[in-house]
This record gives C-alpha cells, structure tokens and sequence, in this order.
C-alpha cells in the first residue's frame, strides 16, 4: 500500500467507526494524521477517551464490504487527498467546537453527479425553521430560484419546511442543489422527502459525514449543520424560532467567518423571532432578496475563485457605488423599466438611465424594448457561482 | 428693556417672519444673537440672501397682535431662555443641514399642560408611513401603549398611519405624547385629526416650529422631521417605503447621534422596504417589541436625566448581561411564568428562575402567584420617562 492509499484507508475505517464531528476523534487526526491515529486507537483500546467501543467497532469493521455497499447505493467516499475535497472544509480545523462537534471531517460520503467542490463553490446556505410559514416558504424558495438563476449553488438540509422550499426553488430554476444530511447519504429523512432527495440526488449532490445506512440521529444533526455553513460562502436564516437548530448553523457559519444572514417577517411571527435575534444581537445582515444575498457573499465568491474570473470584463465590486446600488435593483430574470429600477433604488429617473446605460456598455445589463435585466453573463455572479451550464443536468 | 427681555422680542419677531429650520436664519443666529441678527437683517434689507421678502416682513409683522391670537388659542411661545426649553435641542447647531433646513429653533410654539423639556425627556419618536398596513399601524399602537405603561413619552408628527397608531397607542394607556406639527401650533392637518390633536393639546402637548396659523408646507414638513428626532432620546421607523418622509427623520436620527430603530416586516411587504434599508444600510437597530425600544434608549434616558435616577436601586445598566437578557423578556403589563419568560430569552429554565429570584430582591420584577412581571417601579424605567404619573392628565 502506498502512504496514499493508506492514509484513505485509515479514513475509511474511522468514518464507518467514528461519531461525525466528534471533536476528539477529528482533533487527533488533525494533529497525527488519520493512519496514526487509527494505530493510536487501536492501541490504547478500552482504555482510549473516545470511549470503550471504538476499539471494538474497529478490529470488527468491514471496511472493504461497507464500499461494496456504498457503491451499489451510488456512493463515493471523498478525503482530502482528492481533488474534490472543497478547500474551504480546513476552516473547521481551527473553529471552536459548538455543542461537542467540530473539527474537519475525516471524509464525506457523496451521492450524485456532480464534483463536490465545485457543486459547493460559492454556494449559499439556506436554513431555517421546519415549522415554516407560507411567508417563509415562499420566501425561501424564491430566493434560492434567483439565486440558481444567477448560477449560485444552494444548500440546504432537505428538511421540512425552509429546507424543503430552498432546495425546490433552486431545483425548480435548474440550479444546483446540494443537500448535506444527518443519515447515511444512502438514506432519506424525513421518508417523506424520498423523491426530492433523489432528484438532488441525480441532479446535484447528497453528502454526508455519516457512514452508509448512518441513522439521523440528534448529535449528527448538530455535526451536519457545522458542515452546511462551513461548505457555504454564506448563510440566509429564513425563519427560526428562538430555539430553532437553525441557529445552530447560524452559529457555526458564525464561527467559521462566513457570511451570515438572515430574513425578516413580521414581529408578531414567532417563525421568525429567532431570524430578528440574529440580526439584532449576532449582526446577520438583513437580507430581503437573492439581491441582497448575491451582494453579500459576491465578493467572496470572487475571491475564493478568483482564478476564475471571467476576462476582459470588470468584477462587480470593481463598480462604483452608485454603480452597483442600479445594478442590484435591476431584476434578475424578468426585466423593468428604468422607472421601476429608480423607484427601487430610491434614485432620481435621469441618474438611473444615465448609470443604465453604462451598465449596459460594461455588460452587466440587457436592453429589450424598454425593459431593462442583469445580463446572463453578468461577470460579477458567474465567477461567485460554479461554473454555470455545466452543472444543469 | 432689558437684554432678555429684547432677545426674546427678537425670536418672537424672527419665529414670526422666517421660515422653520431656514439654516441661513438659525446659522446667522446662532453666530450673532437673535437681536444681532435682527438688526443685521433690517439693515441689508433686499439685498439680504435671507430673500428679499424678509426685511419687509420684518417690517410689517405685528408681534404683539399674534401673541394676543396665539394667547387666546392657548399656545405659548418658548425660547431657549425659558426653563423649559429642552437642552437637547443645542445639538441641532452641531449638526448638518438636510434637504437646506437644520439649526436650533429661534423658538418654538407649545399648546398643553406640560412642561416641554418634561415631556420629552427620555422620549422616544414613533414615525412611519402615512400609507400604513394594519400590520404597520398595529405594531406602532402597541409599542407605543407599552412606552406609555413604562412612562416613555412619545413622540410623533400627527400624520395619518403611524404617526395616529402612536399617539392613539400612548393616550389608550393614559400616556404622554407630543404632536410636532409642521402648521402653526393652533392648526391641525390633516383635519381629520382635529379630535386627536386637541386630546394631545389637552394632555400632553402640541408644538411647532411654525408661527400661529403657519400653513403646513413641505418644505416645513423636513423641518418639523428635524425636530422630532431632535426632542427624542431615539426614533422608531415602523413601515415606510424607499421614498417614505420618515426616512428623513430616520436621517435626522442619525445625524443627531439619537438611537436609530427600526420595525421589520414581511420582505414582500412595500411599506416596510424602507425599514429594511435603514436595519441593512444604516445600521438602524432592529426591535420587534416596546422591550428592545426601552433595552435601546434606556442608557440614554438614564444618561440625560442623571440628576432623576432613583435613589438606593441599581439602574438597569448596572445589571449583568444574563440580568437583562431575563428582564427583556418579562412582560410589562400581563405577567408570564418563569418557562415562558426562559422561551423567550433563549435561556435554561433554571437559570431563568435563579435570576428572577436576584431580579425580584432589587425590585425589577413583581411576583403574583407563579407569574412575574414587570415592577410598576422598575428603576430602570421610571428615570428615562419624564417623571411619571405627572404628567397624566
């Protein structure tokens, strides 16, 4: 065996024996690397403080039939020696733990076609309640919609209610959709989500850090919500309850210094309590549109991508501020007139054609008829995204 | 004459003949003196860049004849000399002009009971669309009765929407509330509101920058804005749209250094997208609840009416952070139980009922049966409002 392949092998065996997220377990490896610290586990057995059972799960593991399994249910187990493994994932390994998970998973199972680093790249994370309002659904699934029109990946948990509606507004827009879960990538929870997690399942990615047939249980949840903000650029809290688990990657994408944001509602909406908490005591970003949330996580998009950045033309954040206050009130898919673009920029008619028609020039507008919208190669999203077209099945 | 005696004939003279908030005539006295001032117009007469008409305005008015209608309208005429003009009011020489109007008021015109530097003392402002929502005006009803309960006055413009919710939410809980009117203290606009502004005359307080019978003009209308802020330890917006007034006095706000505050609301909701610029662009503070008003404006209450702090109880600053999480969600008026109360702060149960126990031995929190509630004497409150039950009528 080569150093290669024995590294991915010690990470097999510890993904199918370890807990995800369990902090002593990715902590060791970070430190040793996972083929000493198999070795290490092996050795101290019942004694280890990761608990009298890894030693045991261990010596009985088949990791060679667990691959068999996992291959049959279409799935590929991912490490950081592979050229998918997104980069931005090392972040974990100097968070803070957060209710006892954290740290850089040992490996991620996958499910779908799509390479996962690139499914991921300048993605955005849309979570919140699964007691969800019609308000909060409708909201959630037209942001993701505008989001994948503008060729941003969403990710989300294929929960109830936010979750579900994050994932059907991308799906419905043919954008890429990833959905990280609690349970093996090979299973469905809730049942009830069985054909939306096939359908990301054919057209996106599902990925876990949970083994084959892994059971949801609480404490992977909490592991899985670490992963959903730190595999995000940002992340869009769309209701939550004061108690809400959506909190819990709020906090995370905290911690991991992504972009955290959140959607308002009405005050007398306890669906959307917790949202307001965050962006009155966490400072989220009140978000209100896929606008709002493509001018948030736009410039690190550019940046974590910057290698991609299309020729020839300027990059959004290179626009000057009255530049790019028009170009986000310029809608997405259906155009406007230059009339509606002033009303809601809040600017004066004349500043706004004149700054129209620069926009135009520079190729972030379309023109027809008297109706104005970003244009499809917009230089400032295509790089935030994932590369586009290619990712449509 | 005496000197005070002809510097306040010279405001009365300038109040009558200039324009509300014209920074020409509050810079040029704030520089020279009100008689200075005078004399300097009368002299450079049509050439004056104060306008040609001023000089002969000057001129022609009769001071004492609109003192005797203002006597018998039952309006007084302030002037910084007098007791109760409000100090807070010298911040506007400090501050910019917006949309050409700003300064500190040669003097103001009063119609009520109370004492103005009283009645505003710790206030806060509630201002907001005139096209509101029921959502909108709900909101503003029912933060406004529960400043009211904690004797915050409050502050608004007496326009339709918001501004009636407010005044209509402080007088249902016998509260204080201040009309600024951009017409002559003695007016009333819209008329509809005839029946509100004479129940604030009778109650609280009417009060306008513009002399007695002064016709409500636009340009008088931005200056009244400036005021509001002005009197106010904080403003809230509740709903306004991109190009609402009250987002002028939110400008104003901020200008001042007064706490900017903001409602959100549905994002689909037109009346509230210039509420979310304000909490997304302007760093306006987001509140769902009187609660985080009183959390907001509280210190500041504390600070500018040091001399009124009760004696022997800790103000509410002084109390630890977890003390004023627990005491932000105890209910003003209908009392909670300890589950509930720890529902709402996010916080363990036991935790909760510890700290209530500390909150209730310093007197912030009154206990009947297994419910707690706000103490009526909450140190806390009673200093940033205006002295309390005064003030009701």
């Amino acid at each position: 065996m080569t150093a290669a392949e024995e590294d991915r092998a010690a990470r097999l065996l510890l993904s199918i024996v370890g807990e995800p997220g369990d902090p002593r377990l990715t902590g060791l490896v970070a430190q040793v690397g996972p083929v000493e610290a198999l070795d290490f586990l092996r050795a101290r057995g019942r004694r280890g403080e990761l608990g009298s059972g890894l030693a045991e799960r261990i010596a009985t593991a088949r990791p060679e039939q667990t691959l068999q399994v996992a291959e049959r249910r279409g799935l590929r187990f991912i490490t950081p020696a592979d050229e998918e493994w997104p980069g931005t994932l090392v972040d974990l390994e100097g968070a803070p733990t957060l209710h006892e998970r954290g740290g850089m998973p040992v490996g991620l199972w996958a499910r779908g076609p799509l390479r996962l680093d690139e499914a991921v790249s300048g993605s955005v994370a849309i979570v919140g309640a699964r007691s969800a309002t019609t308000y909060g659904t409708g909201v959630a699934d037209s942001i993701a919609a505008r989001l994948a029109d503008a060729q941003v990946p969403v990710i989300s948990g294929a929960a109830f209610g936010i979750d579900q509606a994050a994932h059907r507004g991308a799906l419905a827009s043919r954008g890429v959709s990833v959905a990280v879960l609690a349970c093996g990538a090979d299973r469905v929870y809730p049942t009830a989500h069985t054909a939306l997690v096939e359908y990301l399942a054919e057209s996106g990615l599902v990925v876990s850090e949970a083994p084959p047939g892994g059971a949801p249980t609480r404490i992977r949840f909490l592991a899985r919500n670490r992963l959903i903000a730190a595999l995000s650029a940002g992340t869009v809290v769309v209701e939550a309850a004061v108690r809400s688990g959506a909190l819990n990657t709020a906090n995370w994408a905290d911690c991991l210094s992504r972009v955290l944001m959140g959607v308002p509602g009405p005050v007398s909406s306890a669906a959307s309590q917790g949202v307001h908490l965050l962006i009155r005591n966490r400072n989220a970003l009140l978000v209100t549109c896929a606008g709002d949330v493509l001018e948030a996580v736009g410039p690190i998009g550019l940046a974590t991508s910057a290698a991609r950045v299309v020729g020839g033309t300027r990059p959004r954040d290179a626009l000057s501020r009255l530049e790019q206050e028009v170009l986000d009130a310029v809608p997405l898919r259906r155009g406007a007139g230059a009339d509606r673009i002033a009303r809601v920029a809040g600017l004066p008619p004349e500043t706004v054609v004149r700054t129209l028609a620069t926009l135009h020039e520079a190729g972030f507008v379309e023109r027809s008829a008297d109706r104005w919208r970003l244009a499809a190669s917009d230089p400032s999203v295509a790089p935030a995204g994932s590369g586009g077209g290619e990712f449509v099945p």
